[in-house]
């Protein structure tokens, strides 16, 4: 550790989702990057488990998702209970937990302790970047003389071994450092001159202190094994009674997890409830008065605490297109509606590939101005989002569930992302130049996860297990029915047009490996899969690279897998068969640029307004 | 590693395939397990990469199925190719890698130290046993007047520090062993006192040596990363030229292996070819003349080899019924069919749980004779197979493809373990006592692998994944549509029988844990989920622990499920939904018995014959 460069492109403050998500961005970069936390390493704490669809879309970008998806819980069903005449309690309804339009599970359940080894590991495995436990900064200084000069690194951070207060139980712990080392760490000073600096260290943010943002509320919030006679405890389950409220969420193993809002009647007497004077008894307490007549014993508590809930978000998300802040430093709000780790990972995911394309001379760094304006806006509909689910849920004999289920059904277009669109910006278009499109594709809005084939193996993938988080920009074309003579001749000469661009875009190179290339292209046919072969397709949409032959994991069809049903890609994108557009997709997948095969300026003028500073790569 | 007993309920020597799926069989055990390998670790060398599904059922049971598939590359279409008229190569037909009535792929490809790697973790995580790496057994006596004795530790084996002969690339090394102790170890020398031993160790086994088996052949094998025209590549191909036979299989990453048959024309002067004469550059020459005209150069060779191919099944699997033979050690055959690992896995996966519910004293010691009754037929037919296979294989312009693709097809019947019936045995009735069933619940076929829905979470499981390798036997009842009255009430009737009956079942408990039952009953019903509760089931059937409450993971629907289709379990299962049946199904998933619900004798005996020693666990 001692060999770290004290000059770094991005310096990390905090190793929970946030951190860690911004971190994966970096995979196979040369950039210096560090990332530190005062923690001891992963605490085995409860705190956030729900992961939404589009959390498991960033995890998948990062060659992960599917190692989680294995561990986790997957949720499947939510049901609403009511208080009934007789005194016990009723079933109101089960709702599948799904939406129809994503084609895919919406949500698993999954310690977050869990999924923060999994993004450590994939760190290990995959980059030069180790989390460096018990570091904190103390002081820190920017030299504003310096903020414009791409090459300078203004920032000065001062940091130090950090005091070890954290939990002793302790999941995961640093393996290049001997045990004695951290229990008994000297204290280490040490400046960091950095060219960005990223804080992702939580609500109690060092870094966010400067922006001033407080906190109030009244909740309950625990982790344990039930032993019951509920019926739907390995369900979702909402039970509102004249005792109060309870949510419960499945998790993996046995586990459960429950909010429970504690005399909901009178929500100032709750709120007089301090954390200091609760104890895990009186929790069991409160849920088994709400659950009555059912019965409720705890077999194992992994976790619990009880808080104050406070909606708000914070006035700057950046300072001086240098310092940015991320997750719950910029954003608190109730765990119930489950977004927090969620949106902190989509806020990561959202700056890091931009620090990245600025670190890299890829971009110029007026592209970090769109993550405030991309980002707060979402923010502040999810605190008004959150303030009417806790509305709703602390009612009391929630007479109507249409209400609640409609509030929840509106907290669904977060979490698949399918409600959020990005506004215009350097990074995203005004407009959509195609006819004939109905949906799917729009500047602004994610790409649609849907399964394709390879055409050279036929084996499956999803489109956003395909876009690997390297920091690298999609042209992903639709070509339509390519076995039509026309459609792949119009293809063809949009491959030409490819490999005679000045773009930074992979076509034929007889130097340097794929990983260089800015831009790569993907094209998602609809004809037959074995109407064409991959050679019928121009060489640059499937390029020869003299080290390794050719690329045999850009051409995909929209077509019947073997064993895996068809992904209707060209359904879901609005597209009809014999259509055809090309889309811009982001490194992070979101829809920059949507227009015909034909409009290639279209495409030629987003890269240029994008400002790299490096001058373009010679062809040869 | 000093502290480690002496004195072990099982040794295993070898830590490859076989060696490590036996140890598996050990998870959650309290046995004292060993397991010794000769090497210095996981090498980084070719070996085998093809996974069947039946394999990947095994991997499933120890947990780890999904985490190699999500590294390896899936097979889903076969190529053949012909030298034509013109001199050039034609492709004659594509065919799908699949079979229909399995409704999964039916391969994948992965290095064979990926796989190796996974099963070691595991180890690590789910139970105490390490590989012992650098041991290598150099004695071996048995006292054969304790051979009965089921507390007798007959065998002594004198095990030592081997030399270090691996290959310095390593790919997995012992984490708790000092760096210089595996560059530099001393020679020591241990004596382990066994009850059982079991032989892994490989073609060139030291523990078979004593039965004597022999090798000839003439093939060579080798992995890279092609740089070629040909346009099939990443699909598996097979190409008949006059100037000799290739077989390319895609592997991860970029990886392609290539079997080629140099001058197949003249068998006798290929096998003339000595490994030690032959260079990559050779392989690389006969590739390239076999697939003229494509182009075909090598970015990468990972690994390579040319061998005799020799086709032998040994003469006893076992010795004393307590020391037993697996994997190459007792078969060998041409890598082309992909067979190797794959018998080895199952080699062990069927000795493995049989040495375990003996060591535990769940079953008498008769039950070990069945090894060598079901897997020596299964290793002849594969012989069989394979010597078919290979000739085919060598056909010079086979005009025919026919022929070949008939010999493919029936590899498939072994590969899917679809063709592979166990004999009558102590472990499996002779008859069928069900009318109304067709086809696939058969004593001595392997329990089919299809989706179904928890009754009380909704979440789709593959059965194979529910059969967790455990040591369990499962009582598997399928009572039918329980929505109808009197399915359940026959159902229930049934869960009565089960909570008064005398068997090691785990029905609802007030001490212990679900570990310590021998047998689990888990319930597939036909009814709509929505139709029916938890509650509605009899208590035996989805038990009550003191320590943990109800159990939700016993009872599971033939439904539909919300994201991922219907199982249609019934159906692949030939029972109609208004019939019903009980199935007990052996550790390693195949069935044992098929009887009517009613018919709870043929429970009883069939348990009954199993001779526990234990004395039944006394009901509360």
């Amino acid at each position: 550790m001692g060999s770290r460069s004290n000059y770094v492109d991005v310096l990390i403050i905090g190793a929970g989702p946030a951190g860690l998500t911004a971190a994966n961005c970096f995979l196979g970069s040369r950039l210096n990057v560090r990332i530190i936390d005062k923690k001891n390493g992963i605490v085995e704490a409860g705190k956030a488990d729900g992961l939404k669809s589009i959390s498991l879309e960033v995890l998948d970008s990062f060659g992960i998702g599917d190692g989680i998806r294995n561990e986790a819980h997957r949720v499947e069903e939510i049901t609403l209970w009511n208080s009934d005449p007789a005194g016990g309690l009723s079933r109101a309804c089960i709702i599948p937990d799904r939406i129809p339009e994503l084609g895919k599970p919406r949500e698993v359940s999954l310690h977050q302790g869990r999924i923060e080894h999994h993004m450590i590991e994939n760190l290990h495995k995959r980059s030069t970047i180790e989390v460096e436990w018990r570091k904190q900064p103390v002081h820190m200084d920017i030299d504003l003389d310096q903020v414009d000069n791409p090459e300078a690194y203004p920032i000065t951070v001062s940091v130090e071994t950090s005091e070890d207060g954290s939990d002793p139980g302790l999941l995961w712990q640093p393996m290049h450092v001997e045990r004695d080392s951290i229990r008994r760490p000297e204290i280490v000073k040490e400046t960091i001159h950095a060219k960005y600096v990223l804080g992702c260290d939580g609500a109690r943010s060092w870094i966010r202190q400067r922006l001033g943002v407080s906190f109030v509320g009244d909740l309950t919030d625990s982790t344990w094994v039930p032993k019951t006679s509920f019926p739907d405890i390995r369900k979702v389950a909402v039970i509102h009674s004249s005792k109060g409220t309870v949510m419960s969420v499945p998790r993996e193993d046995r586990l459960v997890r429950f909010y429970i809002q504690i005399d909901a009647v009178n929500p100032n007497a709750a709120s007089g409830l301090a954390r200091r004077d609760l104890k895990v008894e009186d929790l069991l307490d409160a849920a088994r008065a709400i659950m009555f007549p059912y019965t409720m014993e705890a077999a194992e508590c992994a976790w619990w605490s009880a808080y104050r809930v406070g909606q708000r978000v914070a006035n700057e998300f950046a300072r001086h297109g240098r310092i940015f802040l991320a997750g719950d430093s910029v954003h608190t709000h109730s765990p119930k509606a489950g977004q927090g780790m969620n949106t902190s990972i989509q806020d990561a995911y959202n700056i890091g590939w931009k620090l990245r394309a600025c670190a890299e001379h890829q971009c110029g760094r007026e592209i970090l101005a769109t993550y405030e304006d991309e980002r707060k806006p979402v923010a502040e509909a999810l605190i008004n989002f959150d303030r009417d689910y806790l509305k709703h849920f602390a009612k009391q004999h929630a007479s109507n569930h249409a209400e609640f289920l409609d509030a929840y059904l509106k907290g669904q277009r977060f979490t698949t992302g399918i409600g959020i669109r990005y506004p215009p910006s350097l990074l995203i278009a005004e407009d959509v130049d195609v006819r004939s499109l109905h949906g799917g594709l729009v500047p602004g809005l994610r790409l649609p996860d849907f399964q394709v084939v390879n055409q050279s193996d036929g084996v499956p993938i999803r489109i956003h297990q395909r876009l690997r988080a390297d920091g690298k920009f999609r042209i992903v074309v639709f070509p339509g029915d390519v076995s039509q003579e026309h459609a792949m001749s119009r293809l063809n000469q949009f491959g030409a047009w490819l490999a005679r661009s000045k773009l930074d875009v992979e076509v034929s190179h007889s130097e340097g490996d794929s990983e260089e290339f800015f831009i790569e292209t993907i094209t998602i046919h609809a004809a037959r899969r074995a109407d064409v072969e991959l050679e019928d397709f121009h060489e640059a949409l499937h390029p020869w690279s003299s080290r390794w032959g050719w690329n045999y994991w850009n051409v995909y069809a929209d077509d019947e897998s073997y064993h895996d049903g068809h992904g209707e890609a060209y359904q879901r994108c609005g597209l009809g068969r014999n259509h055809d557009c090309v889309v811009v997709v982001r490194p992070d997948g979101y829809i920059s640029v949507v227009c015909g095969l034909e409009n290639t300026g279209a495409i030629t003028s987003f890269f240029d307004a994008l400002q790299p500073i490096k001058s373009v790569r010679p062809r040869i």
